[in-house]
Formats: structure tokens, sequence, C-alpha cells
């Protein structure tokens, strides 16, 4: 047994530091990819027509955003609960930030051909792979008690799950519907982002 | 209810670190937008004139910089008095870092076309977007009592209210310009971040 | 000499959140550079062929966002020992995180000619250079006490020793493969760093 | 006279978390603009002529990099001095961070026409400016006593006005030669970052 003294603290803050560095360049970057519009004529309906050519592009963007937010917000969530890391659960962190940083690929894929099926497969399974992969790290972590900063509610627990599969569940429902109606499979993507503004258990636990 | 044993404290550190990533991304993405000058010859003249050609851009550039400078500031102050988050104040902060990071997008479309009105209204909406979201932000976030980290001074909160909506005047006004003298409009924005170097209220509370 | 009243404290955090935000650009800026696949047509075999087309750039990205992470968790181990810094301490930072940075540029390096001797030179001549810059940066803060944050125990320096050697001995195995079978140098850079997945001495110091 | 509970603390973490982000994003950025070797054939002699080809991008890369880091150093030491912020010293942080920005717009410049006055006057004049508008910066803040962290000793105030203004007087005379020999312009911007590692005098108060 190694003594205390030499016993490593491993806080997860430099782990935290990296994923906000991470999310805050996902996030930015897609703007880089967003072409300027071009006005042809100086009319409003000139404006309007350049701005409904750039139009999928924007709504790809403002999905991806507030996804990537929420995605954010839940790994937040995650060091509320876990202040300590070891090797294997920073591994698991940087395979969540890898299918992350593929947002932005995964976006640029659906505003180049938004009503694809392939399009919408890579989209799809791209943001599951952020939510499952994001859970597996959880799940590893609350498994071991000396990464715990606090004891784990069983309430949380079960809403977490809820939280985390949800959105695998639906993309899978867009998936499904992408070979038929791909406009649903958009609905979806633009719904599901919204679920998570509905009150949920968690927030009884908040200041 | 929840006992204080299980109640999260949700500290604010971790959002700020996002925003301050976001912030310098979004400062610092705008560079990578510059061409670099064509210089044709190796006269004074010629340098001059490259740097004429490059010279609309740089104006824009430097104009979003110290504008993303003071939200920056803006940002920064806000936490100053709340100290902790919730769910929604979260989303509401997701927000707003989507419309800041849409500014290198816009300073582009300025850059590209200067004195177009469609240019001004989309630069002017976008930084018009930016203030507003972080007032509603504000607002949330001080009408609730357990996020703050201080008493809010009636002083304070009145400086601020003008502080968020100046700007927002201003650039409405700049729009209204923009479709007679252009220039004005260029010139508001110029002048309208100097605004913000003037004395005010809040300077009293500094160390 | 100088009294404690003035020394300085030259804590390591503002280094290690130079180096986090260096390490979440670099894995995320290789990304932009992945190009979205062109589907020819809208069958299955269209979508895989496309895939299979993009699919050496993707093998690329994931061995160095990998190796990335694995540096930035050697990277952050390093702190858990060192708690200060000194002038040449954070040159050799800087000189380590600059052929960091110098890893997306030999990545797409290699996608782009994933067979060729000159590839797989330069690639596992970068990512040797990042091991051992940092090896080097480690030998200098280990040596002196005043820069240390705990005791650094004998085994430790001995397994880091070999942790930080390991990589750049197969890749010197690797450039000499890529002469004749470049596969097998291929095979090498996706085997090295699963390697430090295997259970090792530190381990026993987690939490 | 402000009562003390509602006096701000402005503590100057957030102003570094920014100027981290930015000098990491600076640093890293330059990276992309890099165009990767062509080599045509598949010889020691055809990878070396690529190599020369890019040879002097990689000069201004390295040259640039070391300059930034050096700069993020003085960024650094000045905050082990100041701990607190007022407007004005954000402000002034604010010009400083975008001056550093624009480096590797000049970078590019430079590798683009490495030996053309204007390329080396464009490159000088930044880097000039970034200590000049650092060194403005410093001399607000030491000036308020209300900001500084510790005492600061006389000596250290000599020896970094000579740091700071060391760079600036070699730029001006890399100027100067640029007209006629524009080698040595760049010879000094070779060796005027390794000035930066001869011992001086700030080296007694490190730990």
């Amino acid at each position: 047994m190694i003594d205390s003294k030499h016993r490593l603290q491993m806080k997860s803050i430099r782990l935290e530091a990296l994923g906000d560095g991470i999310f805050s360049i996902a996030m930015t970057i897609m703007v880089i990819e967003l072409a300027i519009p071009v006005v042809k004529g100086n009319g409003w309906a000139d404006f309007l027509s350049a701005l409904k050519l750039i139009g999928s592009d924007f709504l790809c963007y403002f999905i991806s955003f507030v996804v990537l937010g929420i995605m954010w917000y839940g790994h937040r969530m995650m060091f509320e609960y876990i202040g300590h890391t070891d090797r294997y659960f920073i591994f698991l962190g940087v395979l969540f930030y890898m299918v992350i940083c593929l947002v932005p690929f995964s976006t640029r894929i659906l505003a180049h051909e938004t009503l694809k099926w392939y399009s919408i497969l890579v989209y799809a399974v791209n943001l599951s792979l952020c939510n499952l992969s994001l859970y597996i790290q959880w799940l590893y972590g609350i498994k071991k008690p000396a990464l715990m900063e606090r004891e784990l509610p069983g309430e949380v627990k079960k809403e977490a799950r809820i939280l985390f599969l949800i959105s695998p569940g639906l993309y899978a429902v867009a998936i499904a519907f992408s070979f038929f109606i791909p406009e649903v499979s958009i609905g979806i993507f633009i719904i599901t982002p919204l679920l998570y503004l509905l009150p949920n258990k968690l927030d009884r636990y908040m200041p």
C-alpha cells in the first residue's frame, strides 16, 4: 500500500479546463465554416434571398451550438459529483472530447446536404456517441468512491441515466425517418435540445 | 426540500472559463480572415496603396476586437455579483456565447462590403443581440438571491442598465443612417466602443 | 540573498492553463482539415465508398487525437509533482508546446500520403520530439527542489523514464520499417498509444 | 466613499485566463497556415528540396512561437506583482491582446516575402507594439497601489524596463537594415528572443 503522503490528488480541475477549452473551440470553429451571403443587388428582396441561401447552414449551426451547450452542461454537472480522476477516467474523457471535436465536421456535412439520409446518419451517430461516451465516463466515475466529490443521491443517478439516453433514443428515430421523410429527422434534431429545457428532477438540487 | 448536504454549489467558475475560451477564440479567429496585402513593387507608394486596400478590413477588425473586449468586460463584471449558476442561467449564457461567436462572421460581412445597408444591418443586429442577451442573462441572475455572490447596490443596477442598452440604441441609429449616409453608421460603430472609456458610476466600486 | 517577502511564488498554474489551451486547440484544429466526404449517389455502396476515401484521414485523426490525449496526460501528471516554475522551466515548456502545435501539421502530411517513408519520418520525428522535450522539461524540474510540490518516489521516477522513452523507441522502429513495409509503421503508430492503457506502476499512486 | 463591503475585488485571474486563451490560440493558429511540403519523387534529395521550399515558413513560425512564448512570460510575470484590475487596466490589456493576435498575420507576411523591407517593417512594428503596449499596461498597473499584489522592488522595476524596451530597440535596427541588407534584419529577429535566455537580475527573485 502507498501511504497517504505519496498518494496523488488527481483533482479533476485540469481535465475540466481541457474540456472547457475543447468545447469553446468546437463551438466557435463552426462559424469559420459559415460562408458569407452573396447579395446580388441592393433591395430587401435581394438580401432576403441571400439569407435564404445560407438558411440551412445557419439552422445547422444553431442546432449544433445548442446541442454542444447542453453537452457542456452535462459534462459540467458530472464534475459536481466527481472531483478526482484516474488514468482510465481521463482516457474515457479523451474519447468523449474526440467525438465532441467531430461535431463541427458532422455539422458541415449536415449543412452541405441537409435532407440526405447519410448526412442525417452521420450527424445522429456523432451526437449519440457524444452522449454515450460521456455516459460511460460517468458510469466509470461514480463506481469508484475515491473519485467522488460528494454523495450521489439515487434520484440523481436515475434522472442522469434518462437525460443521457433520451437523445440517442430520439436520434435513432431520426435515422429511421431519414430514409422516408428526412424533414421529420431535422424536426427531431430541432426538438431534442429543447427537451432539456423542461423542468427535471435535478432542478431541486440547484442553489 | 433537499437538505444542504445534497444541494449543489454550481459555482459560476466553469461557465466563466467556457466564456473566456469562447471570447479568446472569437477575438483571435478574426485575424485568420485578414488577407495579407499584395505589394506590387518595392516603393513606399506600392506599400501604402497595398495597405489602403486592406484598410477597411483592418478597421472592421479593430472595431470588433474592441467591442468584444468591452463585452468580455461586461460579462466579467456580471460575475463579480453573480457567483452561482443554475440550468436556465447557463442556457441563457449559451445563447449569449452563440451570438458572440457570430461576431467574426458579421465582421467578415462588414469588411467585405463596408458601406452596404445590409452589411451594416447584420453587424448592428449581431452586436445588439450580444448586449441584449447578456442583459437578459444578467436580469435573470440578479432576480435569484441564491445565485448572488454579493449585494447589488441600486446605483450599480441602474448604471448597468444604461451600459447594456446604450449600444443597441446607437446601433439602431446606425441602421437608420445606413440607407442614406452609411458613413455615419460606420462612424457610430467607431464611436460607440469609445463611450465605454468615459468615466462612469461603477468606477467608484473599483479597487 | 532575497528575503522571502520578495521571493516570487511562480506557481505552475498559469503554465498549465497555457498548456491546456494549446492542447485543446491542437486537438480540435485537426478536424477543420478533415474534408467532408463526397457521396456520389444515394445508396449504401456510394456512402461506404465515400467513407473509404476519407478513411486514412480519419485513421490519422484518431491516432493523433489519442496520442495528444496521452501527452496531455503526461504533461498533467508532471504538475502533480512540480508546482512551481522558473524562467528556464517555462522556456522548456514553450519548446514542448511548439512541437505539440506541429502535430496537426504532421498529421496532415501523414493523412495526405500515408504510406510514404517521408510522411512517416516527419510524423514519427514530431511525436518523438514531443516526448523528448517533455522529458527534458521534467528532468529539469525534478532536479530543482524549489520547484517540487511533493516528494518524488524513486519508483515513479523510473517508471516515468520508461513511459517517456518507450514511444520514441517504437517510433524509431517505425521509421526503420517505413522504407520497406510502411504498413508496419502505421501499425506501430496504432499500437503505441494503446500500450499506455496497460496497467503500470504509477496506478498505485492514484486515488 | 464606497464602504469596503461594496468594493469589488476585481481579481486579475479572469484577465489572465482570457490572455492565456488568446496566447494559446495565436501560437497554435500559425500552424494552420503552414503549407504541407510537396515531395516530387521518393528519394532523400526530393524530400530535402521539399523541406527547403518550406524552410523560410518554418523559420518564421519558430521565431514567432518563441517570441510569443517570451511575451507570454512577460505577461505572466506582470501578474506576479499585479493581482487586481480596474477598467482602464483591462482596456490596456485588450489593446495588448489585439496586437498579440496580429502576430500570426505579420508572421504570414514575413513568411510570404521574407527579405522584403515592407515585410520586415510590418513584423518589426507588430512585435514592438506588443512589447510597448504591455509596458504601458505595466506602468499603469504599478502606479496604482490598489492593484498591486506585492511590493515591487526598485531593482525589478528597472530590469523590467530594460527587458520591455530592448526588443523595440533592436527591431528598430532591424527596420533600418531592411532597406540595405535584409538578411541582417532576419538575423536580429533570430537573436533577439535568445537574449531573453541570458541570466538577468530577476532570476534572484525566482523560487
